[in-house]
């Protein structure tokens, strides 16, 4: 069996997590999440983020959390502004139209929405009442293309907001990879006081399944749980949730399995780099762009999995690497014991 | 802590599956849905009900199960029928409204359908085009009261559905329990033949999470995925749902499960009919709706948790209790003492 | 040809709207209701309700009215409550469903709604947040089987709506001839401010098209505009339904017509009455509905076209006959005589 | 009052359908379509386009059309490609979006879609089930940039979509304009045959509102006038559409119309182009862009209404110029005029 770099999604949990449903169950708990785990998960959540009058609703996925958010937030008219990489935009199957709003889509070069990115959007969405109303912003951060925010780029770009009237919402699927990046200065204190909404993506770090959802903005808080049930994703045993956000959440471990798995991708990249590799992107998370030559994409491929992920020239390709919290050193070893040989 | 009966959903899991979740945890799969346990899940359910061409799709509820069924089969001026105690009536804010469908209801007795119920609604329904065309069934089995259908109630319907251009869809968020229940004749293989889909729920019978939906009609196949992908039901870690149902489904493991929940509660039932207590209906499943008076709720309610489910009279109220797979004879030999004490 | 009693549509307008028509024609007006008609209609409309603050936009029709204002003022978690035989249950093709949000059904003898009728329903949805959120009582003035509010109803509808955070939407589609009924002691002054929002129906009295939608709740009136947009409901040529309110609501047109309807009803009503005839309900509007002899209904029919309504037991049925701002006096003769001369 | 180049719905009707109205007023009718009217409408279309099984519904606006159209024939995954300025992209206040689904753009030159468009959009939705699946194609002829397809062009496209399983749907809110421009080689009898869907627009061009909805694909029409009820577009008083289709489409005055509009347009382009003036496209209806400078655009203003539609640079911005059914010699010849002073 070959070595998968294909996602961070290969394997399943982090032991403590088993460790905890093994020991916890047997014990009869309430339903619906009203369990004992997903009060203490939202309980340390909010001691982590420093701010007691968020509320927290733990769901299963990033495009169910996505889909809830925003068809929670917005008006019928109202739409949502994403860079074109944007989950939302070209990989939950429409799951955002399909609760009746519009995605507009702005082009960067890293996957970042700034400021004055947005300001021409607003401006060509003046002719009332005949356009949809921008009204929510959403980032990932980690992006898709795995760049970060740094903390005076999310102050600017929510300063934007509030003065917008705009609300800001940070899909965080990968929200420990972006926070422990090694270039990172945001923390997630600052990602809570900085967006109305955003989300603790476990499914990516070390959980079965399972994403946090966090509501800063007093105002989104009221009635949000009908909107999980409606739309299916309030489970029965929520204490499969509560249970893996407990443990995600207890020291650390959420961030240092970030963190591992950023580590075990670096070390590929600088190696590739030291060797004279291009990336498409410069990105210092979990996922590396580097371009290659196709022969060498067949070499590797002969011990790896991965994704080519873009055609550069008739001769060289860009694959995706992505790391996880249980990438092993073995694997990444072997990898860049390869790229020495080759290049 | 008092011992709960109020549903079969309180506990964790059966021990098998988390012992699999434990020795499979550190493989390397395919995500969404295109793992080994899957795929071998999906093969078993196709062998158990002896339909090699229906189709397996595994979801984490049922609200959602119920959403992604009727939303993918419908046009959009089309509708449901549904007894009212249907669950997706009242019990799911709004679900399948959400997604654009109006759900009629019909009053039944037991909260079985049968042909004679449905006749008048058709003929109430032929305003061409300034109603909504009445197009799926959905029943329930066992039903929302604790009732079964009988092979022969099911073929009626069955026969009746497709006579009318009807389509057949059965919730089995409790089918293992309608199945196993000792009045039972309907075997699983009858249902995927009599039914257009249905699902095996797993949540209420010893998984943590799951639903097997199993699409028997071919011309409903087609492009399924796709709306599990945008419903936000389609887990990146499929992994965590082809376990448990592999689990289930290896030997009789679902059967046993809802079988033995089901003879828990004929315990009790038994040694109340035995005493004299009336039931709000005759059930033979995993839930009986007692009639007791207020003094006798008072005293069971110090020792056992339990839902007060309908008021009788100034004197007396039906009770709901549910028992689970998990639950143990300790608790059901204690009320039945205090029963055969206080009777 | 027949003479028809089925509906209050059957003829085109009344000719002061075609004269302004046709003197307007040609002078190039604003479009998408910016025109100085659609302005001078609202302006008018906002005098006869006494309601400076209130919002009027002009639509082409009631099924269309219904379904952008409940969808606008709704949260997607959020019902109504509508009494059965209201026009958004039944005979709407699920338009209000399509937009995502379930109607719950009240039985009530007459086609009103009481807050006797209402608090039931409030009860049974308190468990949060597994049930839909009754948000909206929408009522019909008059109603769909030719009753009326009469103010002191409204009047206790209204307080216990505000008091239970209810919206309260009327439809007007036969707004005129509610209010002008003899037994009506409500005045559309009244309705404006017992009412969140209502409608003044153009199409059933008088106009081609047309439903004047007021938005007294100034809550509700933020970018209501949108939703007329996004449903497909803003004309370009929006001087056609500002013409037409224009004229209907000049000197009172509107309620002239409405009244005239009602009288040629009450005529046929009477004289039916005088003969021993009874009816299904005990109207003053235009819509009556007498229960008649299978062969008087023959005898009728050779005359008058109409819809026979419900049918009561072998030898009788009631009838539906309707009568419009353009009935005149000789076919209501000619039915009186046949009455007179069969009875 | 200057007089206005700003749209083509600026005037009433043509004095043939206010003559109709008057002389019908009185009839009595069928509602909701079935009146003799659009009966006789629909068919002076079939005939028109020479396809007998081809199935007409009228409605009110183009937008409703467009909403109506596009939600009966996509399942809930599906969605549409238009070119960048589609009037449902960002005219329609995401009306499309807000039935449930995505409308992918594609930018190109002038409008209009070809084949090599389409396909790296096919190919760039290949990862089932994560994407959308384009699967109806929407154009406008002519374009909102006023440019036309050519008998060629359509038939290419048209293979194209039939090839790859696309639905090809055109809004022909100005169908008049396109087929009548002065290069187009294009017949209505051919656009029915190359296209599964489209509508004859009536409001742009002598209606007072309507459009007329043609199913050529028999797969779509079952069931089509649900969703015209459903969407709250079912006329009670359809003859108000019947009565303008059936005097547009007698004799040819629906294309000697748009013709006549076509014409007064090419007067001032030509007139521009012989001084030099530079257009944004080279169209041929009545939509022209012709670019000019600030001080002209000043002087012009003093006389007439216009949109300046986009910055050029510092001292020049094109203009958008659209003529009517009814535009008269006068104003066109004095536009020409201060045209040929100034230049």
């Amino acid at each position: 069996m070959k070595f998968s770099f294909k996602n961070d999604y290969s394997e399943g949990c982090h032991p403590n997590i088993l460790q905890a449903l093994l020991s916890t169950n047997f014990e009869q708990q309430a339903g619906y999440g009203e369990d004992d785990y997903s009060l203490e998960a939202k309980k340390l959540i909010k001691e982590k983020i420093k701010s007691p009058d968020s509320e927290v609703f733990l769901v299963s996925g990033g495009t169910q959390a996505n889909l809830i958010v925003i068809s929670a937030i917005l008006r019928p008219y109202q739409c949502v502004i994403s860079a074109t990489p944007g989950h939302i935009l070209n990989n939950e199957t429409g799951a955002i139209e399909a609760t009746g709003h519009k995605v507009l889509s702005i082009e960067t070069a890293d996957g970042k929405l700034r400021p004055e990115d947005i300001v021409p959007v607003l401006e060509n969405h003046s002719n009332i009442p005949h356009q949809v109303m921008p009204k929510l912003v959403y980032i990932s951060n980690s992006t898709e293309l795995g760049t970060v925010y740094l903390a005076k780029e999310l102050e600017e770009l929510s300063n934007f907001c509030r003065e917008k009237g705009l609300y800001l919402f940070m899909d965080g699927a990968r929200l420990g990879h972006g926070l422990t990046s090694e270039i990172s200065d945001l923390t997630l204190e600052k990602v809570a006081e900085l967006t109305d909404v955003f989300y603790l993506g476990g499914t990516k770090n070390g959980a079965l399944i399972g994403e946090a959802i966090v509501i800063n903005n007093e105002d989104l808080q009221q009635d949000f749980a009908f909107n999980i049930k409606q739309k299916g994703a309030l489970l029965a045993k929520g204490r499969l949730l509560g249970i893996q956000f407990m443990e995600l959440m207890r020291d650390d471990l959420y961030f240092d399995l970030a963190k591992h798995a950023n580590i075990q991708a670096m070390k590929i990249k600088n190696a590739m780099k030291e060797r004279g590799v291009q990336f498409l992107a410069d990105t210092y998370t979990n996922q590396i762009f580097p371009i290659i030559s196709n022969e060498l994409i067949k070499i590797l491929s002969e011990n790896f999995e991965f994704f080519v992920w873009k055609k550069i020239d008739e001769k060289s390709s860009a694959i995706r690497l992505i790391t996880s919290w249980n990438t092993g050193d073995e694997p990444v070893q072997r990898f860049i014991e390869i790229i020495g040989r080759e290049l």
